[in-house]
């Protein structure tokens, strides 16, 4: 029974400790908050201690910390965790400043202790579905990816002010999709961003449309579509082709009822909201974290895999304000020295 | 060359005159029709002489008819044009009057020339296809079918006074669906029939929505849908559950076009029209026909299959009438003799 | 918070366990089983008592009991709880034998505790969905409703010979489903059943695959299919044509993928299995349970609708031996005096 | 009555002479070819003249000329053509030399005839539904466009060596169907291209594999994906994300059968061949031309759509090689001056 403590207690945190609590092999011993008021509506609702994320971190009966703060504060609690001993999960990203993030990555290392990082896509099961297919070979050698990532709503600008900018809050997870399907990071990176759904957002610094094409050293070439708002839903697809055929991971829809009249064949739309979308994922991510931990193998998820997909975001970041491509080799040079 | 002579032009006459001429191995030489304007248009369209029935069917110059006339015209013509040598392709059905169409049978034995009926439907594309895969075993034993037809909107009050009603006019295609799948008639008939589509319809003694069940010899059954009106289009659905699966022929629609908004995903709708549907069906009708009278082999149609159907839907309409199964054998015994 | 418990700890009473477990508004208080070790094994993994069914019944503690026993203790059960105060949530069906269920049903009228019967596809996402569509008039008047429920693998001959014969056991989830889209039980029933599945089956004196037809006051019709057998899953399909459209509720399937190869376009197939189609289905029932008890309000599903719906299993295993149709009052008739 | 030479008697010209001969506003009249038997073949089938294309431009019995002939005769036969009095339809593409198509430009707007260039998906039904359901606004105003167009298998590296490059060869489809969808060329174009599929075909100096971005004025973008190999048929899709939704054009299929076994859910392919997925397409093509020809109206794809497409195709050319965005008005600059 692995006892776990929650480090944040907002939204994310929330559908952590459902989790957490409804997952055999583990038990919420302890949840903190800066805002103490949340902290104690999911402390009561599931039965755990409310207290600082110090105090949780050094408690020695504490064996892992789920880490769902603020991502500037990710890096410090990372570090500090692990100091303590504790196995750790950390929401995404790991940090928006990437050499932070690789200067954490080296500490970590030190202190020896496994850290994965919480990329749900990677356990919705029908991105996982696709990629066993894949790895089986089904359509035989891959050659070309496209993701498409539309959110259903841009989210506040105050929020997007904060947030790093699309390439590294929100397209971060389609790097990490890539990596997990392609098996490798890119060589080089291309990027085109625009405002076309909110001047706000343009205002702010920031693009709300964006495309991304990246190549492999073996050849293979990635897309990726961005936009930041899909009036229809949540619009999460992946496609890739390879030598043998296509593999499609289409839309989870509200339902499977479809109306015909005589304005059209009407089918439900993808479902509206991320925590809905990936609920099935949060639960598979949260227990092969579990499973990992209790069986003291590689977590699926590494902060180096972390790493990689935030220097691409770097990458991306970079290639839209010089308009030509950049090479991840680049960007991984100055720090890695 | 197959030299042919239409007799009827009116609108399934035009679809035929269309497929003569298009056909490399056929040439429309002779029209008629009891309204010769129909004739003349026609005629001038596809180069051919306008003629009467009688005179086409004794030319020796012309190797097939194709009788697209009123249903109560049908059994003299194909006793005409056989004994004159003809081979001929009738549209369906044979005769509303099963001890007619029964009597035409054995004439048409006798004057020994090949007769197609003209069930368009074992020729669409897709019913084809999923026959041939039956056919293949790729769902091993066949043991339920379900026929979905309807219509997008009733005929007029004044046809459906004189169609012979529903069973006999519409669900006859629908009958002979299910034998070419099934490949035997059925041992039992039961239909349940109902007007609620609309009360000019029961006032003229018929229904415009119909169930029939049937049973076949080795234990499998049938069941068939019929509804005048279907707002949304031409339904035209079988499936069929076997052993080792499923098969489906879904409709066909009118383009590929999705639209996604916040109202929901929108498709197209079924083709509406049957023209439109079975298009390509009566293409491959009359080259199934001309391949057959060229080669000397059979024609995949037979005046037998016809009578069959007209059975079925003397059964049917019996059943619905009594409340009880109608045995097909009962039906058939009183003219057999 | 509900003080719930649970009679009946196999493979059913351990999905109720979960979600009475799982809902804010219900504690499992206690558990028994006529397996002792069934009973002990629920109740360790999800902290309950392991009582005998009569002291749980009489435990004042105890507000609501969920019956997950055989169906030969169900009327009984009924009784007794609610004799002693309780709330009740029984599996369906409620008896195999009509009578004792209407006896059961006089009983608990004088008891006047509430019982809701556990017809989970009333609470099916889709099916709920479909119903909410059809009742919001978003086809217009509904004509012809037909409901495809196939299992995916026949269940061992020696639970056949048990189950009060496919229509009691099986179909009886299509015709309570039915008389919730249609608002009203039908008139007559009339049913078609055969053995092509498994000789064992015939051999047990029951059939594998049924069409049963349904006729309505008003003049509306609806058709059941039933197989005992699709190797490509649980096949459970709804759609019902009205003058305004066609509304479907097609299958949920196990995941979004599509891949095309050489071979054809592949998706997934229907989810194999009761429980997980219906999981969904069985936390939005409890969900409505809780809320009605809790709420003082009449439970979504009674006692009359599980009485309704095994009246017209009874009439349709009547019409199957007879092979005419069978008025649904003639069923309720003796025993209603 | 449309009097027509057709120029060219290969398989696309073979095309051509179904739908001149099947349209009722025009009439084949000549064909010629350098292999005389492809011209002698077409003339006998479907009652035309062989003669020479010189013979065909000059003889005022003729109204209009297909052009249909290998690319490198295209211009030529346009500037004779034009100059002759006729009106012209040329295949794509104009010419694969810019300059040569710019200049070819200027005579034609000389002869002052109409010149419509063969874009034959324009006049697919789902693409040119697509773009009516755009241009009524039913997705607001277009933001990212997505064209797939995949080949089922790359054609003979021998064709690939005189192809002018999967840019000018097979994305120039493409390219001019994003302007009929988005209204304007783009402004830059960003292409990465790479061999995957065959090892000959980067030994001929080509790429197999292709992702183009583009960029508009008014901060719209486009991408492209070209590949030559899909064993799994034609892929042929288009999507466009607007403020108020998504449109998507979906592939067509090969029917509409579905077979549902233990492996899974099989649907057809998608058509393999283009002759199969754009013959629809053709015909509706030459009736634009007929119609607009007749009427003396605008042709619906110009001259200078046949250039902007080659000018698009040329940019991406230049920006594979040299790893940076090219802007297109660059590419126009040195010749419209």
């Amino acid at each position: 029974m692995l006892r776990v403590g929650l480090l944040g207690a907002g939204r994310i945190g929330s559908v952590h400790a459902q989790t957490i609590s409804g997952h055999p092999g583990s038990r919420l011993e302890a949840v903190s908050d800066a805002l103490v008021a949340n902290a104690e509506k999911l402390g009561a609702a599931f039965g755990a201690q409310v207290r600082s994320s110090e105090d949780i971190i050094n408690d020695p009966q504490i064996d892992a910390v789920l880490i769902a703060t603020p991502t500037d504060t990710h890096s410090d609690l990372i570090e500090a965790a692990t100091a303590a001993g504790k196995a750790v999960l950390c929401e995404k990203p790991v940090d928006l400043n990437l050499e932070r993030a690789m200067a954490c990555q080296q500490t970590v290392a030190r202190n020896g202790q496994p850290v994965m990082v919480g990329f749900n896509r990677r356990f919705d099961p029908n991105f996982a579905t696709l990629q066993a297919s894949l790895k089986e070979g089904e359509i035989g050698a891959p050659e070309l990816l496209a993701v498409t990532s539309f959110d259903p709503a841009p989210p506040p600008v105050s929020y997007v002010k904060v947030s790093g900018g699309l390439y590294r809050d929100m397209m971060i997870h389609d790097f990490d999709l890539s990596n997990f399907l392609m098996g490798v990071p890119p060589e080089t990176i291309s990027a085109v961003g625009t405002s076309v759904v909110d001047p706000a957002i343009a205002a702010a610094g920031d693009v709300d449309t964006a495309v991304v094409t990246m190549t492999y050293a073996d050849g293979r070439i990635a897309v990726i579509k961005n936009s930041r708002r899909a009036v229809y839903g949540y619009d999460q697809r992946v496609e890739i082709l390879g030598s043998g055929g296509l593999l499609q991971a289409q839309n989870v829809l509200e339902h499977t009822v479809v109306k015909s009249t005589a304005d059209g064949v009407i089918s439900a739309k993808p479902t509206y909201f991320f925590l809905e979308r990936y609920m099935a994922a949060y639960r598979a991510e949260w227990d092969a974290f579990v499973t990992a931990i209790t069986a003291g193998t590689q977590v699926p998820v590494t902060l180096e895999d972390g790493v990689a997909a935030l220097a691409m975001a770097e990458a991306a970041t970079r290639s839209a304000q010089t308009g030509a491509p950049v090479r991840l080799a680049e960007i991984l040079k100055p720090v890695a020295k």
